[in-house]
């Protein structure tokens, strides 16, 4: 049988563990030397494959390959780039199946989320609707926990340990202060239109008091009277209050608070930011000495922190992603199936691109306190086998090793060709 | 020889590392029971003598004192809160007096900055003013590491820590997306006066290309054109720029950035945050798209991510406070003696809590690169031992195990005090 030469690239926002999953893919693909040539990631994810822009995998130490399971970010770059349909744009798919051909391309593995998996869903298709025969498997990833088919999406579960810690410790801060000093901690997550990342932040929580007092997500309509009622019952009764807000918390309206009027010295609406608003607004409105902090790429870079549950998960994916390829198996990505909360227990599962593509996960009602301020045991149970387990890089002098690759490129073959 | 009680208190804001002092003292006072009875912890700083709100550590587990090694906040409370001199106030130091005499205590351990070594030193004169017997010793602590005397603060080293591996994987993600997406991160760290903070994050940079590009000290006025330049010149020299700014960075007219006219909707002047300042600056500009981060507490209560060294001398220091106080030192503050830079060797020292108190040791101008934008070898050479090692905490079901004291008050005896 003949082997061909395998495409792998990274797309959406990247992860503390997206590597790690790339490792999967390129160590996997060694062991079948019979079916997977070499492996070529695109640079800058769908992008590098449309531009002939191919970095050898082969070319990298197996160190280095190695050292992807500890190194946060995109390796070989990522995009945010979505393909559009073949009816639409049937120019983007002759390109791919002329870089494909030239480089002896047949197995495609895209690891991202669902506008990514929608991408890895229309290559899929290139072999029927244009008779190239490829494989397309995609490997799932994204920080927002939104992937349908999936126990939990690779990265959410490194983010979510981050914010759990991260919130643990300011709420400790705060409440050593918070006798003469601040009284309120705002800490700002991730989460346009879900909270999953919001409600980690809950697992600090214990019986001592600590962690966060309220959570805000994006799923509750923002109700400023009941939550400064919240803050000051909270102040008051054990003498600070700690608070996380998810970045997509709207009012009734559907405004988001984060674009709330904030202006400049010009006059211009200020970027984003919705922990100073709602700092502002208790501010204003209690009087408490309140301090703030807005996580963002913070948040789903800190490969330190990394849970190792998830760094685990992002591996067996990227392995299994091959493994299902080298078996035949096309227009599928794998997944995480939970056969057990505690101790946690998981296999891996698969889905049909089709199903997966566009599709977004929701947070279920009831992982949602009644008072819309908290998580339920329900959601405890769920979220808390994914933040288990610390997987530390090595450090040299007090910094993390994390790897740069060399990424090199094969010669290009072909013409250039435009992204628009 | 009879043995008295000790007071120990921590002030001002807390550390990764103050804990660590504390189980310094705590544990080395065990050590002396010749000299030292039990260590009686102000709640909240110098208000719990003055409220005799005292603490019975040795009614605490020896685990639990143990784990302050590895808790961050400050276990006991802290204050800000600084005595008024023996002329102006009388009254609060005959108060003192009054509780140290009822509760036999005639050690006084102090853990803070320079505020609080100045509340050390009017402690120390009541010997001297007042005849009541007290040994006074000050444990050094403050992340912004403006302490006179000392090669370094205690808690300085692990906010040094946090802020260089969070740039670091910040930089690494923004890269990731810089094709299509971010070109520029901004974060925010501490230092309202001194550049301290941010400059470790230049510790982050290497040959690869990684880390901060750009860094704003306090020291340096504003030049936004330089600054727009510079930025400019490295999206288009590496394709993205990542930055660390102070939140003390000025215009020459001597304005904070961070004061710089947002407002709210309310037309309200905003809270803090020079992060987005900088950022709409960019934004605004150049037109890139830029994300923004504010660390905020995070990075001085960020024990997971806690410099061995700074732990270590913590540690040290507490202990040492307690051996000069029992040799019959007083009025003195026991510091960090550099003697070698690579490897780090260091040793404990001494200094007159009268020359400390108040005194605020600078940044040395060639810590800072020309053009104003960067740390020099000179400053990295000063920085990098003092984030050498990890020392991680304990953790159950992915969170660390932070203790919490259970902190027995002893009985009150004396009329109540009303704090001004």
């Amino acid at each position: 049988m003949t082997a061909y030469n395998a495409f792998y690239a990274q797309s959406g926002g990247v992860t503390p563990v997206i590597n790690a999953s790339a490792a999967g893919v390129i160590q996997t693909a060694v062991n079948h030397p019979d079916k997977i040539n070499k492996v070529y990631a695109g640079q800058d994810g769908i992008i590098g494959a449309l531009t002939e822009n191919l970095i050898d995998t082969s070319l990298e130490t197996a160190h280095d390959i190695e050292a992807l399971k500890y190194t946060p970010s995109g390796a070989f770059g990522s995009c945010r780039y979505k393909l559009k349909s073949i009816e639409e744009h049937r120019a983007q798919y002759e390109r791919l199946i002329e870089v494909f051909k030239t480089h002896n391309i047949r197995y495609f593995f895209y690891n991202g989320g669902g506008d990514s998996q929608d991408t890895s869903h229309k290559v899929s298709q290139i072999s029927q609707t244009m008779g190239y025969p490829i494989t397309c498997v995609g490997v799932p990833k994204t920080i927002d926990n939104d992937l349908p088919f999936t126990d939990c999406s690779p990265g959410f579960g490194s983010v979510a340990k981050y914010v759990a810690v991260s919130i643990l410790e300011a709420s400790m801060d705060v409440e050593s202060m918070s006798s003469s000093s601040t009284k309120v901690f705002v800490m700002e997550v991730m989460g346009r239109h879900a909270g999953w990342i919001a409600a980690a932040s809950g697992l600090a929580s214990d019986e001592r008091g600590l962690g966060p007092d309220i959570i805000l997500f994006p799923e509750i309509n923002f109700d400023q009277q009941a939550f400064l009622d919240k803050v000051n019952e909270t102040v008051e009764n054990k003498g600070f209050c700690s608070i996380v807000v998810s970045e997509g918390v709207k009012y009734a309206d559907g405004k988001f608070l984060a674009d709330s009027g904030v202006k400049d010295a010009f006059g211009h609406a200020q970027l984003g930011g919705v922990a100073p608003v709602v700092t502002n607004l208790i501010k204003e409105n209690l009087q408490f000495k309140c301090h703030w902090a807005v996580c963002d790429y913070l948040q789903r870079a800190a490969r330190h922190i990394g849970s190792k549950t998830d760094m685990e998960q992002a591996y067996a994916l990227g392995k299994a992603a091959v493994e299902f390829a080298v078996a035949g198996e096309n227009a599928i990505m794998p997944t995480i199936v939970r056969t057990q909360d505690s101790p946690y227990l998981w296999e891996i599962g698969k889905a049909n691109l089709a199903d997966v593509a566009n599709v977004e996960e929701k947070m279920p009602a009831d992982y949602i306190s009644d008072d819309g301020f908290f998580i339920t045991d329900k959601c405890r149970t769920y979220l808390s086998p994914l933040i288990q387990g610390e997987d530390y890089p090595p450090y040299q002098n007090g910094i993390p090793q994390y790897v740069r690759l060399q990424k090199n490129k094969i010669a290009k073959k072909l013409p250039p060709f435009t992204i628009d």
